[in-house]
């Protein structure tokens, strides 16, 4: 038997993605917390499932008339479709013009793949991307890989403790730049369906043509059956056609045939008044329930005495926002209280509940007194 | 609002794979036929479902202790495991020698797209593939897309009417080629688990290492799911790690997290002997009823006095096999007796039924007799 391998000139590879995850999973301290989990937690620490999901699930495994054969590659014909109105609105001016398409991929990052495939086949002179910070890690890498120049941006301004999107919606507008948007939890924002998504509305009635990611994982709670479509909105009908045809050829290659488990759910539940209704009310819960998590995080750092003022937490929408931390604050609480956060201090609000919010706040308190160099992001409560 | 479109130079595409079931689908005949679906057929004309996964799956969905968090990159580690023992045998060499290990993978497509991208990568002198001819349409285009040289063989002899993989092994014995397997139906040629992957057990015996691409989809019944595992056997575990850790960051941009609901319900009848059995009993009856078949279209173009011997039909074993027509008599079933078979003449035996198995038969016996050039496949019964 032979003992020299093929294999022989590969190396292992370096672990890039979730190595803040692995470095708390090694962590052997009892109270270590995780604060930076992609997906909405319920108050007991576990995943957020939409109770209506379950039923769904239930009945159709129940249903003898459904088949189990494989999907088109461009995937569930009906789950596109529901899932194209909900994100653009029915009566989107480019749906009722017939140039909005897509193609049901394996989760948002198979719809970056499809897409960034596509744009390395067709849109040859661009090889610059921009991304938003936040998403370099888990995104920016599918482009990097194929050859394009990723440059982070962030709309999070640390000086003034808010977004600050209008830089980039200059660039934009002159149309130099093609928009790939990424919409990961529709309705997980402010519980309002259309206003999470306003600002694709906004780049339709500009006629712009763009790239956008859905997935529909996050907002009915149904992450591990890779629930993505990558929308295509074109300028006519005929230019849509010739770019799904394209795309339908790259998906071929890289998987054939989408799951299909998680998108008749999801269709099921968008296609029936009475599930959507509850579906829309379940959304709600969970948003009502972040903002007030928000509040109280809020209220305990203010009684604490934490220097700063801390309104920025409740001015932020949706599961993740920015704590308002610099990094030397955000090493102590990794460090020092094993309290686990991105460097960016943009957190994952859900993941604070009745069982530690008490310890998290006081860590960050402690971590803005005791901590050098605090005061640089804290300018409005500069004392003098 | 513009319209000169970003897209304006993107053509339509042109698609290659599916052409003969598109034009089928096309054909307005009343009594057309396709007998070329990719998977096992009912009698009632239906994909075939184990009974087994049905009760699996209502089960799991009644489960509440179950969670839908994402699967890692990997996959479902006891899926993987479960599928490796039943590929190779709990007691291979390779597996008690850890060396062997797997990449949960959206379906066999998406095991042969991460593949063929590691190769590209770690493989780089190596620009040439040897697929067989069926899989050419299917997987020779991924190698194709990213710049390997596609050769296509078969191991049908159409003169003799027998499979013939003597000049193949001969080839690859000597270790210039680098083997890539593709198991898409373990138990549905023979109904035997192991003897369906003798030659793996083989190259694995003779120290081996190779890439496979191992679905579940169709010997389950599971289409819908991509249920595929992309197997990798190298000499030793440290080279086994090595080639894994690669490969998962390739699965991480392709798709992250594959699907996991068709994995989980074949785990839980791997896992369990009573489904184990259950599901071996499916195939037993499967491949029982498609041998069945075969003999009925023997006995039946025997009884037409259709010239030819047609033995070899009973000699080749799962659902798929050669008739042993020329070019000409499949032109002649496709056009006159709109029966769709792909050009080489090998069909998906499960498509016959009693339904019909006459018109087929009849057909069949017709296309011999009238088009010219008979003669060409029928050596041993060429007339003086």
């Amino acid at each position: 038997m032979s003992t020299l391998s093929v294999f022989m000139d590969v190396p292992l590879a370096h672990k890039l993605e979730g190595s803040l995850l692995k470095t708390y999973k090694q962590d052997d301290y009892p109270n270590k917390m995780f604060l930076a989990y992609r997906v909405c937690m319920t108050n007991e620490g576990h995943p957020w499932v939409s109770l209506v999901v379950q039923k769904t699930r239930l009945q159709i495994s129940q249903d003898p008339s459904l088949n189990y054969e494989y999907l088109p590659t461009m995937g569930l014909k009906s789950f596109i479709q529901a899932s194209l109105a909900l994100l653009l609105g029915k009566n989107s001016q480019a749906i009722v013009e017939n140039r909005v398409g897509g193609v049901h991929t394996v989760g948002d990052s198979g719809a970056f793949q499809l897409g960034v495939q596509f744009l390395r086949t067709w849109h040859k002179d661009a090889r610059i991307v921009y991304i938003i910070s936040s998403q370099k890690e888990l995104h920016g890498l599918i482009f990097q890989d194929v050859g394009f120049t990723v440059y982070e941006y962030s709309i999070w301004d640390p000086k003034k403790l808010c977004m600050d999107p209008d830089i980039l919606l200059n660039v934009v507008e002159s149309k130099q730049i093609f928009p790939f948007f990424d919409i990961p939890c529709q309705g997980l924002y402010t519980s309002d369906l259309e206003e999470d998504t306003r600002i694709l509305q906004y780049f339709v009635s500009q006629g712009f043509e763009f790239f956008c990611s859905q997935s529909l994982s996050k907002n009915f709670g149904i992450y591990d059956e890779g629930v993505g479509i990558l929308v295509v909105v074109a300028v006519n009908n005929q230019q849509l056609l010739c770019v799904l045809s394209q795309l339908e050829g790259l998906a071929q290659a890289l998987w054939l045939n989408p799951p299909n488990t998680g998108a008749r759910i999801i269709t099921s539940i968008l296609c029936n008044p009475a599930l959507l209704g509850e579906w829309k009310q379940s959304l709600k819960e969970v948003v009502e329930n972040i903002m007030l998590t928000k509040e109280k995080v809020k209220e305990k750092l203010r009684l604490l005495g934490t220097p700063g003022s801390w309104g920025h937490i409740t001015e932020q929408s949706g599961t993740h926002g920015y704590l308002g931390l610099n990094s030397q604050q955000v090493e102590y609480l990794v460090r020092k209280k094993h309290i686990y956060i991105p460097k960016n201090g943009q957190i994952n609000f859900s993941c604070i509940n009745a069982n530690n919010i008490n310890y998290i706040t006081e860590g960050i308190s402690e971590a803005v007194l005791l901590t050098e160099g605090s005061e640089m992001c804290l300018p409005k409560e500069k004392k003098p």
